[in-house]
Order: C-alpha cells, then structure tokens, then sequence
C-alpha cells in the first residue's frame, strides 16, 4: 500500500477478550523481521458490533496518519465482528479465519463461533486449583514456613537468583502445579548433603543453575559490589550446587539462555508431572 | 480419513520451543468444538530433524492406533522441521506456515525463520524487569511488610478471596508491571474510610469485587460452615466494599466470570498503566 515499507508500522492486537493471545502470536510472527520498528496497540474485549466499528476507524486513522498499513493480528471469534474489521485499511491476520475451516472439515462439525469461550472463561474447579497452586507457591518460596514438601509436585532447588521463585509462581499460575522451592545456602553447600529438609523427597528434587557470567550480573543489580554478588564467590556457589545434583541424580537444568515459561515447561518435560490446568 | 469422526482425538501441540502458543492457539480453536472429545500431547523442543522425525512417527503411530487422523497444532519456525512434519498422517495447522507469507508480502523483507527468537529469549534488562516485578508484588502482597506503595503502579483492594494475589502476580510476570495489594478487612469496612496506609495513593487504588454466591463456594473450600464463609458476612463485606469504592471513585470491576489473565488486560485497559514488558 506504501512505498516506505522500512517506517516503524503500527501493529494492532483486537480481540474480543484480553488479547494476550493475538499478542503473542503476533509478537512471535514479528520477531521473525529484522530492522523494522513496530508500535504495537491492543485492543482488547471488541465484542460489540459498536466497538468493532470504534476499532476500525482507529485503524484507518492510523493508517492515514502513518502513511503505511497497518498489520492487524486478530482473534474475533464471531463472524460479524471480524468481517467488519476485516475491511480495515491494513494487513488483517486473524487466527480463526486461518485455521476454523480446515477444523470444521477435518471434524465434520460447524464451530460454535461463541464469545468467551476461546479464552478465559473458567469454572470454579479450575480456579481453585490456580488458587490453590499459588497459594502453595508463596507459602513454599525460599525454603518459607510452609514446608508441606508432601504436598509438592516438584522442590526446585538452586542458590540465590538462580529463577527458583518466578519459575515456581509461573508453574502455579499456568499449569496449577504444587511447586515448593529451597535456596541453597552456603551452609548446604559446604556439607555437599542435600539438605535434610527436603532430603526425604529427594524424587521431588529438581536443580536450576546458571552461567556465573550471568549470575553475578543479576546478583550486582540486587547488592552492587558485595562479596554475594563477587566472580569468586557465584563461582564457589554454583559449582557446590551442581556437583550436589550429580552426585544424588537430581535432573537439573540452565536457566541462563530461558525464560520463564521456557525454564517450566522444559521441568515438565523432564519431570513428566502431569499438569492440572490447560489453557 | 476416518468413519468415526465422533470418537477421541488426539491433538499434538508441536513447537521448537515450549509449544506454550501452539497450545494455546490450539485450545482456543478446540474450544469452538462441542462435544468431542481431545486427549492432549505436547510435543516440545522439536529443534532438529532427528526430533522431527521422531515427531513424525509419534503421530503416525498415534493414527494408526486411534483409527482417526489426529490433529496437529504447530509453531515450527523452521521450514525443514516443518516440512517433515507437515507429512504426518493427521491435520497439519502451522501458524508461521500461515502468516509468515502475507507479512513477508506487506513488509517487503523476507523473516528470518531464526529459532528461539519467536519465543522466550530474553534480554537482561527484561528478565530483571520482571523478577523485580514478581519480588515486589510477593513483598507488598495482602497488605505485607512491604507496603512500597510508592514504587507501585497500582494497588489493588479488595476482600479476601476476591482474587487479588494471583492477580499482582500474573501483572507482574506478564507484564512487568508493579503491583501491591490491601486486603480490606471488617475494621477497614466499619469505618468506611480509605484505610489510612493506603489514603496518601488513593490515584493508584484499583478494586475488586465478585458476586456474594461465589466469594461464598470459594470461602467454603477454605474454611467449611464458618462465619467468614456465611452469606451474610459475605454480602456485608461485599456491599461495604463496593460503597467505598463508589464513594471515593476507586475504578473497580467484578471478578466472578474473569480469569487471571481477563482481569489483568482490564485492569491495564481501565487505569492505562502502560506495560513494561511484551511478550
């Protein structure tokens, strides 16, 4: 549609629910492109024929205002809603136009076309495991008071900042997976036991470590220039750590190069723990 | 390819990387189909061709043990790992097969195809980001010794169980964002005043509430017949919430039929608290 294909180009997110969906897969798709800038704006709970109209003439405005299209990554789930935006001026992507038709002939079965249930709708049985989860997450965290290691699908553990806490909360939120964690302490390190707390689910034990690189790095935000955070002492820590998970066979992964949802589902990988929540 | 077009599918989530948007592409499309009834697999890390392949096989065997073709959910960035797989007996659905071509069209640049970057890679800056963000909703949770109000960029209030905790954290690990939150409690609601810790930040007060009949099952599993869990405590705490709300203008919305994820998005539609992180 225009000549400066090079520009920073708006990136729309309409959905009729939160949008986190048309999010990541957008954001996926457009990682794939080098060297273009993109301005991203959801719009997000586009339910209505009235805010389907709202959202299309705030793409047209930006598609004037910019001078170039804008790419639109959509997952309306009704037809009315998604025709109408479908004429927007900009490259409209939408995840249900994609896919809902080879389904339907595969399943030999219309869809429902139904608001809601794409996404977040949930019923309480469901809830209450990620509450629950969570909640057994927090009281869990850092070796905390709970300690109800019986009650553990998994005990990560790891030295301090080595991703135990974001890991367990994203296990309990995404998955509704009980997941205690233990900070291992100088004082564990030097024994090379493990530690007698969560010595009796040794089968439950699952280790994080890190690049020392990488660590200190984390370490020097949080104490900048404190022996916590030296080369020699994150060395010290990390070998201890990992020469503990050879020698008891706790499976044990790197965290340096993951990210959250990346460190968690590789320990589901690895652990085989069923999950209690699909999305 | 089958007769039985009613009996159990099995569905295989396929991905390089944790297949976290595979699934979650794939349960919002299954969600539209009543009726049926889809065992789930998910098949992540396929990063070679050797895994590939034996992807491959997997399924094959999976078809013909089922007698029905299964259906394939992928996100393979690849195009040889998606090649071979797209050969299995089943419904190949691959979303970068779908939309890589129209964006390379309408950006004018052919994308990468480069593992990893599609996904959870992330930078330094990010990952602190969000751990901060996870640390300061555990320190300033349930109105805890934290209380950074300052530092918050909202702070939810709301009776107990009515989602606020996995709230603050799911803002935290999605989008980098600072939130804390203030349990309002039967003295808070006598007085019918803002409590007093939280009074100097009335611009950043987002409430909570959810329907009586519900508040009172989640209560229930919590602590059987007692009187936090009775309908009359329930719906004072709940109408006294709301009048103080309504009375000091605290933007608020109702929980009952919102997942984590839905609440968070209308949070940050309603308050424009702008993200600190993409996913």
């Amino acid at each position: 549609m225009s000549d400066n294909k090079t520009a920073t180009r708006t990136v729309f997110f309409i959905s009729d629910h939160s949008g986190v969906t048309a999010e990541t897969m957008g954001h996926s798709l457009l990682s794939q492109f080098e060297g273009i800038a993109f301005r991203a704006v959801t719009l997000p709970f586009i339910s209505t024929m009235d805010k389907a109209a709202e959202a299309l003439q705030r793409i047209n405005a930006t598609a004037l205002a910019d001078g170039t299209a804008p790419i639109i990554f959509s997952t309306l789930v009704r037809d009315a809603e998604r025709q109408l935006v479908k004429g927007a001026n900009g490259l409209f992507l939408d995840f249900f136009d994609a896919f809902l038709a080879p389904l339907e002939a595969e399943l030999g079965q219309k869809s429902s076309h139904a608001l809601g249930r794409a996404h977040g709708m949930i019923d309480l049985a469901g809830y209450m495991t990620r509450i629950d989860a969570t909640n057994f997450a927090l009281a869990n965290d850092d070796g905390g008071q709970g300690r109800e290691y019986e009650r553990a699908d998994v005990v990560l553990l790891g030295v301090s900042r080595s991703g135990k806490t974001p890991t367990c909360l994203y296990l309990a939120l995404q998955y509704g997976i009980y997941a205690a964690n233990y900070p291992l302490m100088e004082e564990d390190l030097e024994g090379g036991e493990l530690p007698a707390a969560v010595r009796p689910y040794a089968r439950k034990l699952f280790g994080l470590t890190i690049e020392p690189a990488r660590l200190q790095q984390i370490r020097e935000v949080r104490r900048p220039e404190s022996r916590y955070a030296s080369a020699q002492q994150v060395h010290y820590e990390l070998r201890a750590a990992e020469r503990m998970y050879s020698r008891f066979g706790v499976p044990h992964i790197d965290t340096t190069h993951c990210s959250v949802e990346e460190i968690s589902s590789r320990i589901l990988q690895l652990t085989g723990i069923p999950r209690r929540l699909r999305p």
